[in-house]
């Protein structure tokens, strides 16, 4: 192995352990000592890749945002099925909801500069609505943010309730149900585009 | 002071610190010792009043669950409305989302009992729900609890995440718009019944 694929290689198990760690303990619970040994690496080498537990938050959550986004490709002019995704994404991957409800509750406002991942994809999702509304493919009388908004929120309902269910309904089985209703109510507010 | 007036004034005093200590750090994240030092009184008084850091948090957290649910008052038969208010409620008071939002991150499904407090307060709106259903108030297509949680997400859209507003609108003006919408948005999927 070279040395640059070595340093590619601690590099991805640093990124992979802070991944896991931010997720289950948050940014203030997450401890760099555990993250290192996890990583099998020194807290030395963690701190001279990203320089502090923030900003290695900031990058395993900037690049979840990216794999979230991918893995559920937003289409303005089919917003129930998009809804859909996310749905299923977060069902699948409840740890991945977790990681980014932390930065939203421990990074405050004036942290988030005008580069912030978070900022970049909200202005690049309002845009393609903009356009659909342009284009006579979504209701113009709702503000593209708020369309943005509202989808996401209808569709994470059960991102990060997974508890509320009742007891003794299999956890596939309530969660293909409350699909359903998230897949009906955004279609009832922001119906899909279908092929004359 | 009568002694037991000068207990329940120190009890009080621990409710309000506490309050305040795990909406802003959560729960791992707060310290008795502040809370009893903000409360004027010592880590061993606060100890022997609520046993456990966890619990004062479920104590605070209980009772602010109820502030809310007095405060906005879900009505079956005016969803749109219900959602006003609780956008308003927490618009005003962003601190006690965020108080109730570290409980959904911190404490696991498994510490979540059956005489756990938002699962009483759930069974009690979806039955209310389920009521109107069966008084031909609401479209007994949905399940009650789909309509709760659809209706508290929509309601919610603005409440964790306050920094999302574009630079150069004043808080206020952007709310107001933005509640125009959950208003909306409710109105499509759960009509008010207006009197005829």
């Amino acid at each position: 192995m070279t040395s640059q694929a070595s340093a590619d290689s601690t590099r991805d198990r640093i990124v992979a352990a802070a991944t896991a760690e931010f997720s289950r303990y948050g940014i203030a619970g997450a401890r760099i000592a555990r993250i290192a040994k996890a990583a099998k690496t020194s807290t030395e080498r963690v701190y001279a890749y990203f320089g502090s537990k923030e900003e290695l938050y900031r990058f395993v959550s900037g690049r979840e945002l990216a794999a979230v986004a991918e893995a559920t490709r937003m289409d303005p002019t089919d917003l129930p099925a998009y809804a859909g995704r996310v749905h299923d994404y977060f069902a699948a991957h409840p740890e991945r909801y977790r990681l980014m409800a932390w930065g939203r509750l421990e990074l405050g406002d004036t942290e988030r500069a005008a580069d912030d991942p978070i900022r970049q994809t909200v202005a690049h999702k309002t845009e393609q609505l903009r356009k659909a509304q342009e284009a006579g493919q979504l209701d113009p009388a709702w503000g593209p943010l708020d369309i943005l908004v509202l989808v996401n929120q209808i569709a994470a309902s059960w991102a990060d309730q997974p508890d509320i269910a009742a007891a003794g309904i299999e956890r596939d089985t309530f969660l293909t149900a409350r699909r359903e209703a998230i897949v009906t109510a955004v279609e009832r507010l922001f119906p899909a585009q279908r092929p004359a």
